[in-house]
């Protein structure tokens, strides 16, 4: 900002944005951490980093999207008058990413973390920048893509330490077999009854049933058509084992072609997944599963926290063979996943398995006096070489006690004291804050010491 | 994007707007990589992450900044009407978060990574979004802390790989003492020189005096003068050790009371910074480092490559006692450093320190043919499991040729292969595409096996 300063003015009041958050420490230290674990579960299964601007031209960004969901963006002229946006959120860029660079080997497995923007009215739980996680396989039509994508799901969950939770897994070419099973021409119509069917979670079996009731006599829908839509909605609440399920599934709406498809590609997809060690008890095949009317094309997932009831999907995805090609023209299959990250981390604190608040730095090195600094330093030096977060206290002459109350306030676990003797015999106590003991120990033992000590707090 | 999507419509050209970049997988896997090595060097000094939101009020943002520098905003009203704009640094937003958040403790060790906005004219090595790595100390007048930043900027060198570079230090006191000295009543015509000297590294010593030169005559700036600055400039040529420096500068400006802080503070901070393991060869006191004219008060630093000559800084930084409170009206002082990424990473690749460009996968787990698939994906979770980053090959019924080319194409070093008879067997074949050999091993030992294999490729 060099030469930009321009004269002393009134206080400014301190304040942000509504629908925007400042992730202080307590908040972004955790966050932190269970960000660079997904990324190594995405890593782990040979997914690789991409980064897309935060702006791009509107018509990339907005695609075929209509007026309705301009609304929602963040849109401005730029100061050389281009018709700009935030992006509002990832899987556009990829695609145009595929598009632009036509040598980016496929089939290309990335993954991307960052933050979008939503001009949307700010809400509990709604924000108007918040970060997305996807990883996604593009350019393949197979279905190992997506068993693996229900792999990453479950190794996710496990590296979050979350011991009950369900992936609830669906195909959405069964809708097309009921579509065919109603008799419904009008795609229209069929549509509709999806939109409702994709309340279930939120509005149950009942308030589905009773907006399917508004839809009678549209585009031939009848009472019979009632009768079977809740049918086979009902078969997800069954009691049966997965194969069971796609045998009753496929009973259902194998008559039609489309769902007898959507059958096979669910026990192929299930198959796969078991060989990827994803246990039978964690999986759901769940004919309620919709996930918007958008895009989707082929298998469709949610995953719900069981100890957390009405918390709603921390995780979900599906195949949408149809989006990545809108740059391109071609036909790019995709499959892949997004994490609520935000909803994740509320999931995982209700459930204790977020580490408390605690700072980063593992240890503060105090300082006695102002002559003691120099020993401190080489305290503190020591620790660092050791591999041990280490803060030193900065100013010389401040009290003990004062000193002791920033590393607690902190959260800080240890702190490490010299006065003058010690110094002189090269030693340093190390006091454990939590359970308030002490030890004494030469300076070259003082982060082996420390770091016993760190896995004892 | 539920329900929004339009009617088809025809293909939109994929690019990107002028001074952004897409960071595809072979840049990001090594720049994520050296993110994360920085990031725990700032978290082994005890300092912890922040995040702040990208968008805020443009009168927060703008601060004390003068209409010339709003140019440089990506500024706009939101949908509520606001008037918003994009951050162009993380300082400002750390003086407000200070501010706003009594309760955070001081001192505020923290760093901040992430992208800002500046709408400038993009040029090489100049763009309109890129990142800023921060680290900062908040609250405290210790010059422990000066210290600190430079043991930072050794130790992120150091981590780096780095072995010849230059931490450049002067203390902004030095300039108060000079104007002293050349008798300068008007701090404007002193502001005149220190902007000429702030160009050193840029036009020489010939180009310093020249401007200087123009200078003549005004606000009582002489030809005597103009001697005593490159007199002054000189003291940063001559060989001498840092202490021989330090009484030379202190000899030529020690005579004003703010000279000889400078130079008291220049001592303070060179002992601290040797304390903390710091060695001499990378440090060097110069005094035509000035580092612009606005908000630095006390030491400034700049750090340079010798080995990649006229490069310019990859990492800076200094006191800047009275931005932080702007928003509180208190005296707030603070120092830090920022970690010039983009040049850092390029400088880096002309040492050739960056490894080259390859995968985050570490082993591609072919499909020798469909029927063969189940025992592939046993083959990848047991290398999942044992660490390796580890991608299967989705298209069953690829030629074998095919999957390794793209394995190549990759740089993915490891291809593990079985057919029908190794699957029996439960044995796998572990190729090793640098070297062309290969192994069979038994699929419990694949891992280890493979390890082995990386750690030697």
């Amino acid at each position: 900002m060099d030469g930009l300063l321009g004269d002393a003015m009134p206080l400014i009041e301190p304040r942000i944005l509504k629908g925007f958050r400042d992730y202080l420490p307590e908040v972004m230290v955790p966050r932190v951490r269970l960000l660079r674990r997904i990324a190594e579960v995405f890593e782990r299964f040979g997914f690789e980093p991409l980064d897309t601007p935060s702006i791009e031209y509107a018509e990339i960004l907005l695609g075929k999207l209509g007026p309705e969901a301009e609304k929602l963006f963040y849109r401005f002229q730029d100061n050389g008058g281009r018709d700009v946006a935030l992006r509002y959120e990832l899987t556009i860029s990829l695609a145009r990413v595929v598009a632009q660079y036509k040598d980016v080997p496929r089939p290309f497995k990335r993954y991307q973390m960052g933050p979008v923007w939503r001009a949307e009215s700010p809400a509990r739980g709604r924000f108007r920048e918040f970060w997305q996680c996807d990883v996604d396989v593009v350019g393949s039509h197979s279905l190992l893509a997506d068993a693996e994508c229900l792999a990453i799901d479950h190794a996710v969950m496990q590296a979050c330490g979350v011991r009950n939770y369900r992936i609830r897994f669906n195909n959405r070419k069964l809708f097309r077999g009921l579509q065919e099973k109603l008799g419904l021409q009008d795609s229209r119509a069929m549509d509709a009854v999806m939109r409702s069917v994709d309340k279930f979670d939120k509005i149950g079996e009942a308030g589905v049933k009773a907006e399917l009731q508004g839809l009678l006599g549209h585009g031939g829908f009848t009472e019979a058509g009632l009768a079977i839509v809740l049918d086979f909605l009902a078969l997800g609440a069954r009691e049966l084992r997965l194969d069971e399920r796609v045998a009753a599934l496929h009973a259902f709406v194998g008559g039609a072609e489309a769902g007898a498809r959507g059958c096979a590609e669910l026990a192929e997809v299930l198959a796969y997944a078991r060989k990827q060690g994803v246990p039978d008890s964690v999986l759901h095949i769940d004919p309620t599963i919709v996930r918007g009317l958008d895009y989707y094309t082929g298998t469709v997932f949610e995953t719900f926290l069981t100890d957390v009831p009405g918390f709603g999907s921390v995780m979900s995805g599906g195949r949408y063979d149809g989006l990545i090609g809108l740059f391109s023209g071609e036909d790019v299959p995709a499959v892949g996943i997004s994490v609520g990250i935000d909803r994740l981390i509320s999931g995982l604190e209700e459930l204790k398995l977020l580490p408390p608040a605690r700072s980063s730095a593992q240890a503060l090195v105090a300082l006695f006096n102002a002559e003691i600094t120099p020993y401190a330093l080489e305290v503190a030096g020591a620790l660092r070489t050791g591999g041990i977060n280490t803060e030193v206290w900065l100013e010389p002459g401040a009290k003990l006690q004062k000193q002791l109350k920033y590393a607690s306030r902190k959260g800080i676990p240890l702190v490490l004291i010299a006065g003058p003797d010690e110094a002189a015999a090269r030693r340093v106590t190390i006091k454990d804050m939590a359970k308030g003991s002490q030890e004494v120990v030469a300076l070259e033992h003082a982060a082996a010491a420390a770091r016993t000590a760190l896995a004892g707090s």
